[in-house]
């Protein structure tokens, strides 16, 4: 950030007063301009015993598979845009179940929230984002091509979960190990 | 928003290319400016059966009642942002535990994840965002003066949880009602 979106003027990096944590602050106009990190919301969509996922036809991960999910819009609840982004990626309407897990990315300041849910209409085809669709179960999951640690986490402990016959909320990190290409580490809390 | 924060000109309202909805994109330099819902992490400090609260030294809602609780900072998970801020407002170290109430206000495009927690270290004091602390059961709690519905739903829950002895996560949307001043519907999904 160089220039403040109000008023043009540049900004520079301070700690405003009662705060400790350098913001950007207009030189100008004085706004604080403050970072925080995103949600990302969407679903894990079942059909029949069987996932959906989606390919992705963009960047990051072009060609691998995912969970539908993507930025939480202004005005919406959690659950509208995970059902929002379910359909926008692959065309399926979705009824939204319980939360299943909340994982914190501190590297990329994301917070994801990912919901069970059941498709009520199947008129499934993939939205622009996403090469193709498909359903899986356990064994045919694309494991060695599954585009997120965060996600390749969720599809596990689903398939554990169901083979348990229970499912309960996940919380948890993943952080990126310094100096490490595509390396993670992974701390459940429960 | 009127300037563009990377290179200074003015930015337009208008829907990208592969997008479905307005945006605030630069006449200059084309970056797209993506606003999203800000996540609003905290916790319900628990010690000897009481919660503590803090007391609002701060608008909106100066004088009132409330868990410590505020904004997510980037590059923290969302349990650090919740113990951060009830160090922040209270001076109590605490232990998080699990996630207790999860809601989308989105008329201000926030998501509130608030969690019960332990109070590890007693030498609680007032933040420079609190006038004054306290500790509050069921009936002493000051239910008249309550900053937040959000806040209010919450302990409503947790002291109808603690007399059934169960506490399950509790998700749910608070919606204020068009064209009325602090009136708001609650809608929990479980």
């Amino acid at each position: 950030m160089h220039y403040c979106s109000q008023c043009g003027s540049t900004v520079q990096l301070e700690i405003p007063k009662q705060d400790n944590r350098l913001r950007h602050v207009c030189s100008n106009c004085g706004t604080i301009h403050y970072q925080n990190p995103k949600p990302v919301v969407g679903c894990l969509p079942e059909l029949n015993g069987r996932l959906l996922l989606c390919r992705r036809a963009i960047e990051p991960r072009y060609g691998s598979w995912t969970l539908p999910a993507g930025f939480m819009e202004t005005n919406e609840t959690v659950q509208e845009g995970a059902a929002r982004e379910t359909l926008e990626e692959s065309g399926a309407k979705v009824e939204v179940g319980n939360l299943y897990t909340m994982f914190s990315l501190p590297h990329v300041s994301q917070v994801y929230l990912l919901f069970r849910a059941r498709i009520v209409a199947q008129d499934v085809k993939p939205g622009n984002e996403s090469l193709e669709i498909g359903f899986f179960n356990e064994t045919d999951t694309p494991w060695a091509n599954i585009a997120f640690p965060v996600i390749r986490e969720t599809l596990w402990l689903y398939w554990r979960d169901r083979a348990h016959g229970t499912f309960g909320l996940h919380t948890g990190d993943i952080v990126r190990i310094p100096g490490q290409l595509r390396r993670y580490r992974v701390h459940l809390n429960y």
